[in-house]
């Protein structure tokens, strides 16, 4: 099968990488000529812009956009929509808000062209391991990519059955999911990130107990002096914290015990806040997910102005000075 | 009416002063002789330790320690405990953890001497507006020392009277009030500061919000520059959130309408982290309150080792480098 | 002065008494004759809809709307955008949404129409108390119809004033403040009853482990019986959570110290989830408030999808029944 | 290598079968005469009662309690102290308080005993799978049981190994550690379970998320009826939460989509609850640790005290009548 790719990040051009080596063609564009160059040395016919990739593509054809969320995808559909053919499929395979896809699928579906939101996941591992696919929008564009989504995927691997999935669909146990119509893939992919972010928060304050459990507010008999890196790996065998997310959490540790190498400056994407803000929409607690998007923030900022408030009223009522 | 007083801050001190204006007599002793005598100079007799403290007092003695919660308070109620004769009454009046009173009061109960944990609101204006006092042990010991407490107590002011109220207590209008037995007192001081931290946090927040309605993360047409110090102004006068932390809010913005005089670190006494313990202890959900001490807590952070552990699983992943 | 009223709710009604007392003339509407005979009973003009309230007013004429947030105050202004005269202005009292301000503003600014957005705070007791103003739009309309505003606010009472306020906008001290332009006025609002949410459960967190101090999880010698309605009395003199809030609080526990009248099902407006929604678009953090919010939603669900998939998990791992 | 077990429950148990399946002999005892008959026609040498127990093992000794944390250990280890000799080990292998053991380890070195505290994790399917064990006590005693440890524990199966980890001690990838002094190893089990709380927390509330994707509080258009079994499942390949808790998840929700068989009331255990009293104590913020505490606390609550608080105050200044 054939498919049209553009961005040749890091995940766009893995995925390029994983479809060639199943067997599929890909015609690749980036605003980069060199991103464009490097995957044609690894065989990807090359594309000098939109419409040049869209002409060395057969009909019905197939685009798969993997750009930052946002602008640079929303210009790309757009663009896409006006060179397309009425049969056509436009892919947005990045990290887009659920909601616009709902209104992009409109307009794209007003010229005869499908529209799917994929949301993948697998960073940088994908390539390896495969991708988890989240897929929204009409069943019949879903069900002509197939062998592009079962070449992305994970396959079923070594992975233990779930018991009880007798008569559901197969595709799922393979690493990919038609989860609903337009908006459904990102949705789902939201959520699993924002589950992500929730995991990691646990994790990371776990560890930060850890590290502190010989903290002189203790009792000296009381202070432990704890190996992070081995108990990171001792929960990877048998435990019920058992997850990937450990795994990593166990290899950092051992290169690296006391994570010198990082700041603490976390970063995050849209995902995170879009899930509180549908928390917030749909009157759904979510305070574990949220407590994780909030450290975030907090891990950026040098002080807070909510701390100084704290402090004057503090100083306020109790002539209290900020502890030293 | 006499009261022995031991420890002489700045809340002891002034709990002196305001009762010696009621025209009580104060028998006072502080480890630091200069405070004695500054203090013997506004009225009050001076101590020159314990035993001389007690032997200064006529029997049914009344002794009323008022010093940093811990060890400091620890031994002085210990040495009183031998100074003191049946009929005497110990008092805790500082910020003490209400399982210690328990403790406590049945130490001294076995030597006839009574004991009351008293935890006192109002702080550096304490002096002048008077103290909210809530009282834990013995009826009869507290109903003879009533007159001690009436003049410490704010009175009933010109604070409009809450509706049916009648056939009940009247001294809580005055401002003082027998929680119960002992621990009783200083567990409603803990909950009241437990509602302070939480109550603080709130405002915090919301000016933080407020502080940072120009973002540069929001459109250009959605940024907003705000005068905090007449917000905070005008909410002191009809809004619901009308609280004399805000009136300390509005005073601090007045004064400093950037808070460039607090760096923002924020120090947390027992009682904050104790009502926290008790939600745990009693399973009741506690999440503002204890969303107010976390934040202190990160407060004086330089960096934390949860963010430090999230960057690492970043990287793991999706070869995240952290944001600058 | 002059000034058209439309929606004679509790809020609205209550805005024309105070107006009217004030010696100011209201032409009044509701899609209800009845709530309109009322209030002309009371002394106000009587309009049979929009088009007659906008001819009974002498240009330039001033239109607050105090509609329920959302579709009904949406379809008023736009109609009054199709009524009133270069000149007029139309005011949005209820509680709106700040960015609807800023889209309003400008299309009714394309027909030379001014519109304010004002945040009033006060609730059923504005009518005696006043109403806290928190006004947004441009500052020639805000001047003009300062009489109106200065007869809704409480004034300056007897309320002691904060220092180092010499120099700034005398206003604000009687209880109205120009917040800035067209949603500044919303803005503030919100994030007042962000505060108001916050402050809220704060008190309420803490009443509900005073009303738990005898749990019988605790060792029988820990456990305490409290009298909430006195608790809630004495600190209204002299600690630091006073508040109105705690005012109203006293006043309910004193009525009904079990509160048995009330289930617990809590309701939120926009305000409170439109300020944990800023809260993640500018990256600030927000645990207390959004601890409030919910607390809210999940005060009105029987059960929570939440916790059955923890039950679930409990039982997959361990084996776990749920607890009776 | 033999060994003492004391307490045959589900843990108990199946500790005992997977030691003898690796060819150890077991002496068993539970005050429950069946569990012991039961066991002994597995193969285990039955014990009457504790000194029992004790004679039919030879010196040195090692006596593993696996009963409830509380009372039922305490009293076990008491009694151990009191028929076992210098030179044998007492060991508790439940859910123990760490600093309990620092006091019992102090006991029990006086009289030349030496005691371990075992975390142990794997439930239900431990036996099977194996248990990860968190080790606390003497090196000597952990290194002459080392044959016990590497029977319960999992071996380093097909798990991929962690790379850095070279010169690091090798009985970790087998799924034991040795993490300190006594106390050590029911904290790093109690961090274990607060992490573990933390995780099924971040997962439950992204599918209650899922879940109310439809919710009717959304526009229609963007309501969304999603699969919650196959989304599970799918995230189970390739995708960056996966981990054994989604494992469960998945399967629980292929039996049961709307999982009706759980009505959402969550028990707790003691870790959940000391892991934030240890977070209180070393000043460590946990936010979502405690968020899925509180989260167990209020679903098996029908209603909230703090719930009827808030009603109560909503009522008190702007009339609001609960929802229904």
């Amino acid at each position: 099968m054939e498919l049209g790719l553009v961005g040749l990040g890091r995940m766009g051009a893995n995925i390029a990488r994983r479809l060639m080596r199943a067997g599929h063609r890909v015609v690749a564009f980036d605003r980069d000529p060199k991103a464009v160059q490097a995957l044609a040395a690894e065989g990807a016919a090359p594309a000098a812009d939109l419409a040049d990739l869209v002409r060395r593509l057969a009909a019905p054809r197939a685009v798969w956009v993997m750009l930052p969320a946002g602008e640079a995808t929303e210009q790309a559909i757009a663009a896409l929509g006006g060179l397309l053919a009425p049969g056509d499929v436009a892919i947005d395979g990045g990290n887009g808000f659920w909601k616009d896809d709902i209104r992009r699928a409109r307009a794209l579906r007003a010229k005869g062209v499908d529209y799917l939101d994929i949301g993948t996941s697998g960073g940088v591992w994908g390539l390896a391991r495969g991708y988890c696919l989240m897929i929204g929008g009409p069943e019949a564009a879903v069900r002509r990519l197939d062998p592009i989504f079962a070449a992305l995927a994970p396959g079923p691997g070594d992975i233990p059955r779930t018991p009880h999935r007798e008569g559901r669909d197969p595709r799922v146990e393979r690493g990919y999911l038609h989860a609903g119509p337009n908006g459904a893939g990102h949705f789902v992919k939201m959520i699993h990130n924002g589950i992500e972010y929730g995991m990691m928060q646990a994790i990371a304050e776990g560890f930060d107990l850890l590290r502190h459990a010989g903290s002189p507010e203790l009792p000296e008999e009381e202070r432990l002096a704890l190996d992070l890196a081995d108990i990171a790996e001792v929960w990877r065998r048998g435990s019920v914290v058992t997850s990937w997310l450990l795994d990593l959490t166990a290899a950092a540790l051992a290169e690296d015990p006391a994570l010198e190498g990082f700041s603490g400056h976390v970063g995050d994407s849209g995902e995170g806040r879009w899930t509180v803000q549908q928390a917030v929409e749909t009157a759904v607690p979510a305070p574990a997910l949220t407590a994780a998007l909030y450290a975030r923030f907090r891990s950026r900022r040098e002080r807070s102005f909510a701390d100084q408030v704290l402090s004057a009223m503090r100083k306020g009522f109790g002539g209290h000075q900020e502890p030293r």
